[in-house]
């Protein structure tokens, strides 16, 4: 479990990430390291819009060993602090689409960093309602069990 | 640097989500471990809309220390795994809201998970547009500038 190769990266040939990694497409590069490499958005939402990404490709973040989640989630912190830092704004969401249908467009895991102003008209669509206890309870019952 | 106090959690008294994981607040529990508890969102934006919180009080992510980040980061995948499969979702977003203007209600670090379907109305406001080259390369340079 704990062997070196756990941390060896996996690359693929395709994939536009594994080419901005491999350096074969140019990005602005905001940081890097061994597991981790963050660039600013082409297509930003906002000034400082980055994307943070694992050296290892998996489309879903369920099949990105768990080892390489948590490189990537040690960068989000000081990442966000230096982009908010920079750009001057007052908040930020970190977003990850996984799957077409939510709108993943790039197949190998990626978190955004999205700097947030007021009245910027970004943010998530927000259409909660209240839970159904019952249901709450057999769905809370279910994830338990699939966990185990 | 790597002493046992680095992984002791702490916890305040009237932050609803170290209510929660002190038990003081009822919540349908999915998951827990020594670092991270996971329940379902009372006001579910879709059936299994999950939080997922460290045992560890800090407002913003920036803020928190990055083992705690790492480890809530391992639980996501193996988690919105389950959440799929029960719901039978068709993918995922995961969210972190930090700030109020970025629409962070409660003050202590929070991943949702938001299972996704075609036409559910979710997702991010997606108003991108192409990046201005010469802006680019300005907050990149400033952004590896506060990285130092």
């Amino acid at each position: 479990m704990a062997s070196k190769h756990v941390d060896a990266g996996v690359l693929v040939a395709d994939c536009v990430f594994c080419r901005i990694i491999r350096g074969e497409i140019p990005a602005e590069r905001i940081y890097e390291d061994e597991h981790v490499l963050a660039f600013l958005d082409i297509g930003p939402l906002a000034a400082g819009h980055s994307v943070v990404i694992p050296r290892y490709h998996a489309a879903a973040l369920e099949n990105l060993p768990a080892d390489w989640a948590a490189h990537v989630a040690r960068a989000l912190g000081p990442l966000a602090r230096a982009v908010v830092a920079v750009t001057g704004a007052d908040g930020y969401n970190i977003l990850l689409n996984n799957g077409a249908v939510a709108g993943q467009v790039v197949p190998h895991v990626h978190f955004h960093i999205v700097p947030r102003r007021p009245d910027d008209q970004l943010g998530y669509r927000w259409h909660a309602s209240p839970a159904d206890a019952e249901q709450l309870a057999e769905i809370g019952s279910c994830v338990r069990a699939a966990l185990r």
